[in-house]
């Protein structure tokens, strides 16, 4: 299938080239004002090689979303060893998820910020990540309770966890552009302390109450 | 300024019932597939009327995004009145956000999945709205310590707590939409027991560390 007759490296190898140079220019101008040369140049590739290898504009990006959203979910994957205890576990899924957005600033901006109404391939796309990490999240949760019990809590309770866990660490992802600085040890350690106790305390059965003689 | 002859009813109120139709229109088909012409026929108001009104699709979609940004806010407003304890404000801001989300599901399609790509005027009205949500949620952060102690904590632990309840919110309003039976006031007590004891701990000084004897 592949024609090797002029190249100096195999095809595997120039499409991640590719992927990198575009990550970086569609993190840098968004979507539309990207442009393909930019990409080929950056590449050190002709434009023509480019459309061989990727078809498309939209087919790099959707090369660029499928390349780190599979980086992303082997990122929480790993960090999620059963070895551990379930705090250490949550502890552990969190911090390789801000690492990630830490190392690969221009990945997440791509994963992330570029809009899901660019096409209907990309939005599907876009859809498939978030359910990845929704799944490798809730596989945290489920595992979360007491140490020994799994499954630790009803799905229902797991799935409304999941959510709650993704939005916030998605939202913190903003905050982090205005703290540059902050390392992603220090911002897993104060979501755990936002967190892991009142997830604690639900899979024990403790709930929050209305106070005493407050309406 | 305003031109009343051929018309019955004040420009004010017939604007109020454009943008009703309008928010219809663009929660079920979306930006690029809604057409003026289904607006104007739901409006029951000419076409010509429309973009006199309110100038383009844009126009109306920015439109459609102020009034809803502004109600929201409102309902933030309101329920977070000093009157009460912090938990209560933090509960009594919640519910009013879940609610809004519930009885006003279109203009939340509008507001939350409508991309942020459309254009720069919409990112920007878009960028405006999160940016009132979350000083109104930051308000009730940071008197959400102990009662009577105010400001309850350093801007730093009240900015990433306001954007982890943001994200949260705003992530569980997806789980909403798996769960439609599932009632505003038992989404809100779900949360606060997610979050409100972290939060307290965070507040009282009490943090996570990783368990004795753990890497």
């Amino acid at each position: 299938m592949t024609d090797t007759r002029r190249r100096r490296m195999p095809r595997p190898v120039r499409e991640q080239q590719i992927i990198d140079a575009a990550i970086r220019v569609f993190a840098k101008r968004g979507y539309h004002a990207a442009s393909v040369d930019e990409i080929a140049e950056l590449a050190g590739i002709s434009k023509p090689m480019v459309y061989l290898y990727l078809d498309s504009k939209e087919g790099l990006f959707l090369a660029c979303l499928r390349r780190e959203a599979e980086r992303l979910v082997a990122a929480l994957r790993a960090a999620a060893g059963p070895a551990h205890p379930p705090e250490l576990r949550l502890r552990a899924g969190l911090l390789a998820f801000f690492t990630f957005v830490t190392e690969r600033r221009d990945s997440w901006v791509v994963l992330h910020r570029q809009a899901s109404e660019l096409s209907p391939a990309i939005a599907a796309e876009l859809g498939r990540t978030r359910q990845a990490v929704m799944t490798e999240v809730s596989g945290l949760v489920r595992t979360g309770g007491p140490e020994g019990a799994a499954p630790a809590c009803p799905d229902d309770e797991a799935d409304f966890v999941t959510y709650t866990l993704v939005g916030a660490a998605d939202s913190l992802t903003d905050w982090m552009t205005l703290h540059p600085d902050e390392p992603p040890e220090r911002i897993t350690l104060r979501l755990m302390n936002m967190v892991w106790v009142g997830m604690r305390n639900v899979l024990d059965g403790e709930v929050w109450t209305t106070p005493a003689g407050e309406p």
